[in-house]
């Protein structure tokens, strides 16, 4: 899998937005769309223009900004959603649709043919009013429901040979990533269509999960910067790259502007007020700090030997803790 | 793959030693094991003797306390270390080795043949001195060593008959949950002996490759509270339980005291002076607040329908945002 052959959908600015900390003023949504631009993220998703009049001009100014990323908004299959967008001007449109049992006996209540139905008529209003966009269609709780009721959706949706991508959503974050290989590898087998992949963190595979997607075939993923979300949120922007980036540094570092990572996320933890967490990839403070004494001294031979990843690709450096109990001629760790 | 199968070796009070904020004072230690053993954990790791005199005593004396838990220690293959753990009293010894070329040449410095000769002679002399000891032998940075360099290892140490178990570690957190399983799996076709999995979380894939390890039979995962440890810390244990607890919850709940992961967090967190991240695995603020309008409506039907985990199987309580510009009769996602 070459980083080339896929591209990252930044969801900061409409998933982002579902985490309880998170309340984005117009001013803060066109830093952070910035940021992410200059960090060169291919795409942004912002919330729906149907959330609220400030929303929808929100949406509408953002993608009229000429950023090099391109600006997506996120609706439900209502026509009534799909005209907002359609108004807003964005680049393209991701629709979805719960497919679980659970969301269409206690959500929405509609069965498969009706989920086809309203699907297939936002889809083909969207295409009529508007050729050019790119429009996304994705399964909510993809892995909840039943491998029989999602093929059956992608399938009636792939024949109207309108869609620019399909979605595959772990919702409530409980595939695991042999799952998620699996579902992104049929789905494969059946279109040429793109695939992307949105993952939440409850069960703490949204990374190995969106990685697994990704060697299926899959080629966009849904990332949020700090992995804010609904709950404990989705993917995180800098785990994903710490991910790829032990696998291929140089393809990785043609793509994106790594050292645009610290500024971008200390923007997003300021704006949500919340301070970047430790243990964050790549840039929590503890990422690059090395404290037993074997480490250390291996470290001082040679980084490699304790590092996977070199701080400066990203505009870092390491830190070492010194005359603390863990170091000294019978270090042991 | 059943949770009953296997047994969670938690190193708050050894790899979490390492993580730059930690410093346990001896009380710290024994308030710390004394709620690892409330919550179940089979094992408790803790730093060498070795490190210091504390050291050597606070290993004593929790070897002393009568806990569920048996207690281990971690320390490198040469004989003064191995003498002086023996006189800890602990139940296990964990003896690790670097094998990867970066460690062989800018670490320890020695070859393979060396590094067989010097586990042998450690080996025999810790089962010379105490027969009935749990002994585990593990390759320090297995994902980079190379799969001959590792097998000749263990297959030397393994035809001792003294080794009660294998450690591989993900010692710079880069392996896939694929490469986990693979190694996991060849290693256990070539031997009986328990297998332990120890990952770093560099590049975000820690508890998906320990359950990598679980698929492809390990028996024993290593965790620490919080995931702290060196740089940004290992397979979290509340994280490991979310993974484990969706695939079979009353497994999980007969193993393990559910309603004592938040008073154990609430305990490490206060005693390494930071706060649980609010994204944190199960016990974080974020993990059951639900923010999005369609969500909060549909979980008032069925809580199931945005949750793959009951928060009251760990004696929590889901939270609802409301009053927020995503909620309303027009809620959006
Ligand atoms: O539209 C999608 O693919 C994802 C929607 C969402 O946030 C989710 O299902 O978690
Ligand atoms: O002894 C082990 O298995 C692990 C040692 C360690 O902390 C590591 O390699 O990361
Ligand atoms: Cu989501
Ligand atoms: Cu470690």
């Amino acid at each position: 899998m070459s980083p080339i052959q896929f591209a990252i959908i930044d969801s900061t600015l409409r998933e982002g937005e579902q985490f309880c900390k998170a309340n984005f003023s117009s001013d803060d949504k066109v830093e952070i769309a910035r940021e992410l631009d200059a960090f060169g993220v291919e795409y942004i998703e912002v919330t729906s223009p149907c959330a609220s009049p400030q929303s929808f001009r929100d949406c509408q100014h953002l993608a009229q900004l000429g950023l090099q990323s391109k600006l997506l908004t996120h609706i439900r299959c209502h026509l009534e959603d799909a005209k907002k967008a359609l108004d807003t001007g964005v680049n393209g449109i991701n629709l979805f649709f719960g497919t679980s049992s659970l969301l269409r006996e206690f959500g929405h209540g509609k069965n498969i043919d009706q989920i086809v139905a309203m699907a297939t008529e936002v889809i083909t209003f969207i295409h009529q009013q508007s050729p050019l966009i790119e429009l996304r269609f994705s399964t909510e709780d993809s892995f909840r429901s039943s491998f029989s009721d999602l093929l059956r959706v992608y399938l009636a949706i792939d024949r109207l040979g309108i869609i620019t991508r399909f979605g595959i959503a772990d919702t409530v974050g409980v595939a695991t990533p042999n799952q998620v290989f699996n579902l992104v590898q049929t789905l494969r087998q059946c279109t040429d269509t793109d695939i992307e992949f949105h993952g939440h963190n409850d069960t703490g595979c949204a990374i190995a999960n969106s990685y697994a997607a990704l060697e299926a075939g899959a080629t966009h993923i849904d990332t949020t910067v700090l992995g804010i979300g609904e709950r404990n949120g989705i993917t995180p922007l800098a785990g994903l790259i710490s991910r790829l980036y032990t696998l291929d540094p140089e393809q990785l570092a043609r793509k994106y502007r790594l050292h645009q990572l610290l500024p971008l996320h200390q923007l997003v933890a300021a704006r949500v007020g919340i301070s970047i967490p430790m243990d964050h990839y790549i840039i929590g403070e503890a990422a690059f700090t090395h404290k037993a004494g074997v480490h250390t001294q291996a470290i001082l031979n040679n980084p490699k030997t304790y590092e996977a990843i070199d701080p400066g690709d990203f505009g870092l450096k390491r830190s070492f803790l010194i005359n603390h109990k863990l170091t000294g001629k019978h270090a042991i760790a």
